[in-house]
């Protein structure tokens, strides 16, 4: 949600052109101030983002993307387990990256590839265990399960067309990095071969659609090993979201997932559906978090406009929260996990506006919920680590230091 | 000092409703901000407050509130003892707990007791000195004096009635802390057997009185390895309070303590005599530190009117410093050691309000002295680690790095 000013919006940012009602309501009853979600000026990822907002010190607990991936997608992790995003690509019989989403293949191709690579025996690493799930479109996840792997393994993906597809290679100089580089290569050799042959492709090829015959897999990553969000705060926690990676990272801390039909995490998401989850939800938990993604998608497309027509449509929904939950005894935040400016187009490292209300909080003189006026809030300048806490402060949930 | 907005004021806080005139000098004419005395959301404790606002990093210096204590109730401590807070209790025959304080026993009773417990013999623990010494009321210190002792060990002291008192454990593996945990219960069977058998008990029984017998020491702390305050800023330095707590962190850093008459850390205490103290004092030292119990205290007992009554009190005596010192070479600083909200009744992680006066401050807007007007002043939102500097650079004592 949160921008820079917009030439195309006459040089407002799209809150301050939206002026969401329930949002401002939070601000002018709330404390208000700015976040860096990991540090001033660093573009967060929003697994970093999502672990460091839960309380979790990014430089020291962020274990990589590929993890979160996984358990967003339902797999169960095992604690030595190394997880990749993987995205069905098409390459040039010479390993040339020409389609990195094999021409955005369809959930059942995509399916039916995934389950003939799911289980595949390596024969030079033959100690490792191959699992593979498919999650969305093109997108799935690679599981490689023995003892002894590390994450510290470079990527295979390029993450551009026009080049070959890269040979994964150890980033440190122990033994598990070696062996989960090796490993890795030999999966996408054997899995090149495998698609290459497979009926579905074959079809493929024959409709003109571009066969899906590499998987590329990115973003190496295990389990971090944390003290679990319900034990370190002594609360009941869930998430409501569309992407996976929120799941997961949720997941990965101790939270429950809550599967909302038509929470998407597109621009289509039903956010009336997952208003009246959270409101449920709050009657049995302690702690909701709900993501809402379509305000960083139309970000990403560069479209300012649609942008304030997105929020236009949360805060519409939002409002049914602040109407029907228990004031005396809710608290309720309002951020985002990274500005994503929609003239921009990408992820930047510019703090991102908060509003945190709660019986008896010290609200100031803000009135307006956006990147400008929170700057003058209560709260300050905070980071994205401490946010979790001054949360749980309000509920009673910090134990003290000291007597 | 510090509070949220309360509902029985209106929504203000009681800094807000009682408007208090020589703070909002400090305000107007000084540099104001938040302060999250340990970081934010974290409810501090008295004494690791006051280390963190002296200068010293809580979470790498704080050892124990016990050290504390026993500095504040006049005891030399040496580098290897182990200090605990004490309370004489009532249990029953089986080791229940039915008063923690045995009936809030006279001053006399328990200054007699505790001799009796002063340098007695462990026979298994032989090796380990006992000191014992009375405070206020039914409070004592609890010294173990040997080699090889260590502060992680449990309470004996459950914190409520209707239960057994504990058995100290070790918190670490370490044979220090096994060692030091036999002693500690040792100490707590020979004491129960001479407190029950003491002249004291058979009268206090007599009476109808709950007799003290049993002895219940918790919070394990030793001397912090620091360098001292005033080689650290080439500074004479002094305290004023009426708590054992605040004159002992203030010791154990090397200040000098200031007994003054009618300081009882009490909502009776005598403010102008410390007031009165202050101002002499700063003719003789550099740094001057006046704590004042009663705003925590009625904030712990859920009376905001009375916190009101109390902060005008305060303030009515405040003034004479202002009006006395020479504010062309002196600094003053107001501010809380933490958040107790008195709708909360406890210690919470807000932030705190700070006013720094000094010559050529760099006052911005700020006029008022409160909780919601000191978060846009100039300091922003610091930490309590932080504090001392800012302090110390007005003074110039803060040594240039790099050249």
């Amino acid at each position: 949600m949160a921008d820079r000013r917009c030439s195309t919006l006459g040089g407002l940012t799209p809150l301050q052109v939206t002026r969401p009602k329930s949002f401002d309501w939070v601000a002018s009853r709330g404390e208000c101030g700015l976040m860096d979600v990991i540090s001033p000026g660093v573009p967060p990822g929003s697994d970093v983002a999502h672990l460091a907002m839960l309380g979790y010190e990014p430089y020291k607990y962020y274990t990589g993307r590929g993890a979160f991936e996984a358990l967003g997608a339902g797999i169960e992790l095992e604690p030595n387990d190394v997880a990749f995003r993987c995205n069905f690509a098409t390459v040039s019989d010479d390993g040339t990256v020409i389609d990195r989403r094999a021409g955005r293949i369809s959930n059942e191709d995509a399916k039916i590839l995934s389950e003939s690579l799911n289980g595949i025996r390596l024969t030079r690493s033959s100690d490792v265990e191959v699992l593979f799930k498919h999650t969305v479109e093109h997108r799935g996840v690679l599981i490689l399960r023995d003892e002894g792997l590390s994450r510290f393994v470079s990527d295979v993906d390029p993450h551009k067309t026009g080049v070959k597809f890269l040979h994964s290679k150890p980033l440190t100089d122990s033994s598990a990095a070696k062996k989960t580089a090796d490993a890795l290569n030999e999966f996408v050799e054997i899995s090149r071969k495998v698609l290459t042959e497979h009926e579905v492709n074959k079809r493929r090829t024959k409709r003109g659609q571009p066969p899906a015959n590499i998987v590329l897999p990115r973003g190496a990553g295990t389990l971090p090993v944390i003290e679990k969000f319900p034990m370190k705060f002594g609360v009941k926690a869930v998430v409501i979201a569309g992407g996976a990676v929120y799941k997961g990272v949720c997941k990965a801390v101790g939270f429950d997932v809550l599967e909302v039909k038509g929470a998407t995490g597109t621009v289509d998401t039903n956010l009336d559906a997952k208003m009246r989850a959270a409101i449920n939800a709050i009657k049995v938990y302690d702690v909701v978090l709900v993501h809402i993604k379509a305000t960083d998608i139309v970000s990403h497309d560069k479209n300012p406009t649609k942008k304030v027509e997105i929020i236009s449509k949360i805060d519409a929904a939002f409002s049914t929260i602040i109407s029907e939950v228990n004031l005396e005894e809710t608290c309720i935040v309002i951020t985002s996990d990274h500005t994503t400016p929609s003239e921009v187009g990408e992820h930047t490292g510019d703090p991102v506006p908060v509003a945190l209300y709660a019986p008896g909080a010290r609200y100031g003189n803000v009135k307006k919920f956006d990147e400008i006026s929170c700057a003058v809030g209560t709260l300050g300048r905070i980071r994205g680590v401490e946010l979790m806490s001054i949360i749980m402060n309000y509920l009673g949930k910090v134990p003290m230091y000291g007597e």
